[in-house]
């Protein structure tokens, strides 16, 4: 008997007949004795479909009126699970984000949870019944509307299992849990059992998709235990947890490979104070999201600094190097797109020596050349040619022992 | 320079291109100094798909989680306008029942408002924003959504219209305005211009579609000047006001047609008070609309009691009949549904005599035998039999005059 917070994504509510299956589901831990609160994302492709019709009445739809439309389409899950739970003869009530008081501030699209006011879901939940809430979504100051940004659902329901005080906060998805890497690339690939809140920061900013790096974050911050797991069978998923609950200290926890990124390298530009600064600055103004940095000196006294960003906004970096470039009066500037960057994540790496090198030997024994290399505390980063990169992870993930085998 | 509400129904929100044209209407209005405060349904069929959907995970839909369901259509309305309108260059704003302060009781699927805080929508206004408000649905006192029922957002707009202060309500629809009868039956009908309150609330109860029977009465208590108009043209619409201010008295303003119904005469029963009281608190106990009533009393002291429901309603009628006759342990009943109910409706009947005879003699000119006679104040109704409903109507509609060439 305990509290448990259970968020179902997109894809586990494509239709109605899935819906019913979560229900199905919800139905067992309810009868078990557990208080429920359950988070929800909009079904399937709902979101894709109300963006297609603001693309339709507008070339670039206001963001207040974005939050408006696009916090229908959990209303419309949380409405339905409710009807299927009630249909099972289990008690159950919907919330949106305004209603069980999720109070953000005003960024619409991108807003930041300020406060939870749960007293409106906890007689319920003392009745026995299962809260249904509107995940992504929450209200500002004046009653507006707003959401929460990319995977905002997890947030969503890591902020309610919090602000409950839930045993743990069950993150239901489409896979059985994190992987030591991507199984469609590396058929040896394993589910990890548990890992720490740091190891599931980097490697969900390493597109590691299943959990959003804020709702890590604010997991990490609180101590609760997310449980990211499959709502298409029972079994045990990934435990993400304080680091000194993870039992096995394993040096590398998993791998990953990125191939949408391209790197500029910019050469011959002086060696003076603040011109990188300069250059990153203006790149974040435009929201470019820039992943690794290397610069380097010359005996010259000539810098090189080159960087990886996503070829997304390639056109947008081209045009503010130029720019700089031409403000500098000096350097030119090179881009390669055909690169990969492969990353070795794991907090052992803090307590143990020669992984880079480790890592480094084993791309070295197949013969893959490194282009670009960059370290952190608990995450080894290399930038290797595209036709390399599939090579590289494989190789990694073998040197490290991360597969079914070892 | 006047302060307007404006109500777009389903057909005139059919897709996104309507709602770009709905957009070009009120950019003119903008354009023309007023402010301006608009009233929206959900979007064409949008209803229908999500009560299918309803329909699929449950067998009966709790009526709250309908309500948080349904009330997602007018949400999606309301931000895509916004969004259309901005695209325009006029600013606008969108609001859902709850944030304009549209306050109701907690009659989930049927709820009544209360009252209309417009302190949320003033400020907006005066700086000469376009206020864009969800129809048909408000919020209780708990802040739990409801929906106002069938013709729910001309409520909406007539509440708002009165709270605000409107110099009138403009109901745009599909047709032209309301008619002296269904054009669809009478090829000759012709749009009235100005019609008073109590003519338009018993031609809605005929089921002249255009406007709801709640929405009329509200106009009445207020009286706030409605303005039903198409949405597809700039034609004048119908105008419905206070009685004192229908310029041309005419005697009959318009005559209906109802085929949906059928009669049920219950004979033999014995002349006692409150039988017929008794009969009648059952049949609406089940819901059941009854529509004429007819009751005479024999030489013998026996009472036949003829009254009509619709068929929707009919098997609940017949065994609530059935069952109360078993109570009273004597009479008997017939159902007859091959009838049709011929209305004239007209304010100048209060003071003009002769109105029914007038009709009757039309009907007996044509060979019509009525069957059933019922009149109020401003209404004359007659049963025929179905296969004489068309010629009935159209006797009647020429009788008193409504014809174009009139």
């Amino acid at each position: 008997m305990a509290l448990i917070v259970q968020k179902y994504g997109g894809t586990s509510l494509m239709d109605t007949a899935r819906i019913k299956n979560v229900a199905n589901r919800i139905k067992l831990y309810h009868e078990q004795g557990h208080q429920l609160v359950v988070v929800l994302s909009a079904m399937g492709h709902t979101t894709d479909y109300l963006v297609e019709m603001a693309s339709e009445v507008s070339s670039e739809p206001g963001k207040r009126e974005m939050d408006m439309l696009l916090s229908t389409g959990e209303q419309v899950s949380i409405a339905l699970m409710a009807m299927a739970l009630d249909e099972l003869g289990v008690p159950a009530l919907s919330f949106t984000g305004g209603q069980v008081g999720i109070l953000t501030d005003d960024r619409h699209t991108e807003a930041r949870i300020h406060s939870i006011s749960v007293e409106r879901v906890r007689p319920h939940l003392d009745e026995h019944k299962v809260c249904i809430v509107a995940g992504f979504q929450g209200v500002d100051q004046h009653s507006n509307i707003t959401t929460l940004g990319r995977g905002g659902s997890d947030t969503s329901a890591v902020a309610l299992a919090v602000a409950l005080g839930a045993r743990e906060c069950e993150i239901y998805t489409d896979v059985d849990g994190v992987y030591t890497t991507d199984p469609n690339k590396v058929a040896d690939a394993r589910k990890i059992d548990r890992l720490s809140y740091e190891e599931m920061l980097e490697m969900a900013r390493l597109g590691a998709g299943v959990l959003h790096s804020r709702s890590v974050e604010m997991a990490s911050k609180n101590n609760m235990v997310i449980h990211v797991r499959s709502s298409f069978n029972n079994a045990q998923g990934t435990l993400v947890v304080p680091e000194d609950e993870v039992m096995e200290q394993v040096v590398v926890r998993g791998v990953s490979l990125k191939t949408d990124e391209a790197r500029i390298a910019v050469v011959d530009i002086p060696d003076r104070p603040g011109l990188a600064a300069d250059l990153f600055s203006r790149l974040a103004e435009a929201q470019v999201n820039v992943d690794m940095i290397v610069q380097s000196t010359g005996k010259d006294q000539k810098n090189t600094i080159s960087f990886t960003v996503t070829e997304k906004t390639l056109n947008d970096s081209r045009r503010i190097v130029e720019a700089w470039l031409r403000d500098l009066e000096s350097g030119s500037y090179e881009v390669d797109e055909e690169i990969a960057i492969v990353s070795a994540v794991g907090i052992g790496m803090k307590s143990h020596s020669g992984i880079a090198a480790r890592m480094f030997q084993a791309l070295a024994n197949v013969g893959i050349n490194i282009e670009m290399i960059s370290t952190s505390e608990i995450k080894i980063s290399v930038v290797v040619s595209m036709d390399d990169g599939r090579g590289a992870l494989q190789a990694v993930h073998e040197a490290f022992e991360l597969g079914k085998a070892s």
